[in-house]
C-alpha cells in the first residue's frame, strides 16, 4: 500500500457553521496549509475572511476546487448531490468528502459519475450540530469527540478512503463506518423522526397552552426537545425531503405506537396502561 | 388577621421521593419538629426511620395524623383522593396539603368532606420529581428553587392557606397559586403530553433501530426525552389515568398536528415544509 499523501490544499465548499468550523481548527491545526473558501453566503464568506480562517475565497466550488488535494463540502443538504458532480468535474485529482446527514442522493449522483471521478469521493456525515447556524456559530473544537459516520464506496479507492479518514480524525472526530443506505434508515429512525415529533409537540403545546406556561410549567425534560425543535428549518426541511422515505417509514411507525397508546389512555385502563409503559420503558439512568 | 402559628408536629404520609425529601429537609432545618411518617412500602418506612429523616413511623394515615398539625399526602397520585377523607376524619384540626399531580380527582374528594375539614385543605403540587423514586432517592434539596403551585379552595380557611404556603417555602419551593381545574389543563398539555409523546417515540425508535444506535447515533435533544420515557410507569398510569380527559385534548391536539406535518412530508415539498416549520419553530436559545 502506497504512502498516504496528506493535503496541503484543501477546499471548504460552504463556510457556515459545520464548513466554518472545518476551517477554524485546521488553521488552528496547520497554519502552513492552503486553505480555499467558497460560499453562496458573502456573509459567510466575508466572516471567514476577517477571522482568518481561509488563505483564500474562490467565486464558484469548482474554482475552489481546482488544484486542491481534497475537497470538503459543507453546504445546505439540499446542494450537495449536484455539487459532487460541478467539483468532480473540476479537476480529476481531487479527493472529494462530504458533510450531508442524508446519504442515498449522493450515492445516486455518484453513480452518474466517471470511475476515476467516483474512486475519489468518500462521503461523510459528522454527527455534530447547533441549534444556530452560519459562521458566527462556528468553532474549531466542533468536532472534538464527535462521531462521523463514513460511507465507503463500493468501488472507492482504499487510499482516499485513508486519506478522508485523517482528514476527520485530525479535526477530533471518532470514525464510524456503515453502508450509505443503512445510515439514513438509522437515522430516520433515532434523529430526523424526533425532531419532527419535537416539532409537532411544540406545536400542539402551543396551542393548548402558551409559551410562558411551557417555560414554567413544562416537564424538566422538555429542554432538550426544545433545542430540537429550535433546529434551523432550512435545512431541515432539506433533511426531511431528501430521506423523504426512510423517515415515512419510522413516522407511519411512530403514528401506530401513538394511536395504540391513545386508544390505551382512553379505554385500557390503568393496569393496561402501567403494563405498557413498564414494557416500553427506556433504561435512562445511564447518563 | 390572627398570628400564623408554624405547625410543631408534622404527619408525613408517603415516605417515597418526595414524602422522604420533605421530611430529611424539614429533619435538618428543624430538628425540634415532631415528624410522624407513614408508608405503605415498608423499605421506605425502615429507610426513613434509618435515615433519621422520622422521628416516629405510624401504623396507618389516621394514626399519623392523630394530634398533628399538619398533614402532608405525599403518596401516589391515585390514592390522594381516598385518603384526605381518612386523614380528615382522624383530627378536624389537621391541616392538610398534598403532592399530587392531578388536582380534579382530590377537589372532588373534598367536595364530600364537612365544610370545618374542607376549609383546613390546600391542595398543593411540587413541580419536581426524578426518574428514580423511593425513600432511596430522597434528598433534601429536592424543593430547592422548585415551583409548587397551590391551587387553593374557593372557601379555604385564609390561615391554612398562609400556613401551608409558609410551609412549601420553608423546603426551598416557589409558590404559585391557580385554579385547580386550569392546573390541570396546564399539565396535561405541558407535562403529561411530553411524556406520552416520549414514550411513543422511543417505543417507535426501539422497534425501528436498536438501543445501541440511539446512544450511538441519536440527535444530542434525545437525552432528555430519554430521561422522560424512563419516568416511573405505575405512578405516571396513575396520573395519566386520573387526568384523563384533558389529557385526550392535548393527545388529540398533538394527533392532528402530526398527522398535518406526515401529509406535508408525504406530499408538500420542501417550500411548503420550510414554512411550516419557520412558523412552529421554538425559541431554543433562552437557556
Amino acid at each position: 500500500m502506497a504512502a498516504i499523501k496528506a493535503p496541503s490544499r484543501i477546499a471548504i465548499i460552504g463556510l457556515g457553521l459545520i464548513g466554518g468550523s472545518i476551517a477554524l481548527k485546521l488553521k488552528a491545526a496547520h497554519p502552513h496549509l492552503h486553505l480555499v473558501g467558497c460560499s453562496a453566503s458573502s456573509e459567510d464568506a466575508l466572516g471567514a475572511q476577517a477571522a482568518g480562517a481561509i488563505d483564500t475565497l474562490a467565486e464558484t466550488p469548482s474554482a475552489a476546487a481546482a488544484g486542491a488535494d481534497l475537497a470538503v463540502l459543507a453546504t445546505p443538504p439540499a446542494t450537495i448531490a449536484a455539487l459532487v458532480a460541478a467539483v468532480s468535474d473540476a479537476d480529476g485529482q481531487v479527493l472529494i468528502t462530504d458533510t450531508g446527514s442524508v446519504k442515498a442522493p449522493l450515492l445516486r449522483a455518484v453513480q452518474q459519475l466517471p470511475a476515476a471521478a467516483r474512486r475519489r469521493i468518500v462521503p461523510a456525515h459528522p454527527i455534530t450540530g447547533s441549534h444556530n447556524s452560519g459562521f458566527t456559530a462556528a468553532r474549531g473544537d466542533l468536532f472534538a469527540g464527535c462521531r462521523t459516520v463514513i460511507t465507503p464506496l463500493a468501488d472507492g479507492d482504499a487510499d482516499a478512503l485513508a486519506t478522508v479518514e485523517q482528514f476527520w480524525q485530525s479535526l477530533g472526530a471518532q470514525i464510524v463506518s456503515m453502508d450509505g443506505v443503512e445510515h439514513d434508515r438509522i437515522f430516520a429512525a433515532v434523529s430526523h423522526l424526533p425532531h419532527l415529533v419535537a416539532w409537532a409537540l411544540f406545536s400542539a403545546m402551543n396551542r393548548t397552552g402558551d409559551g410562558e406556561e411551557i417555560d414554567r410549567y413544562g416537564a424538566a425534560g422538555l429542554r432538550d426537545g426544545i433545542r430540537l425543535a429550535a433546529s434551523d428549518p432550512l435545512m431541515w426541511s432539506q433533511v426531511v425531503t431528501l430521506n423523504r422515505d426512510e423517515l415515512l417509514a419510522s413516522m407511519n411507525e411512530f403514528s401506530a405506537t401513538w394511536e395504540d397508546l391513545k386508544q390505551l389512555v382512553e379505554s385500557g385502563g390503568e393496569a393496561k396502561l402501567c403494563a405498557w409503559l413498564e414494557q416500553n420503558r427506556r433504561d435512562g439512568t445511564g447518563d
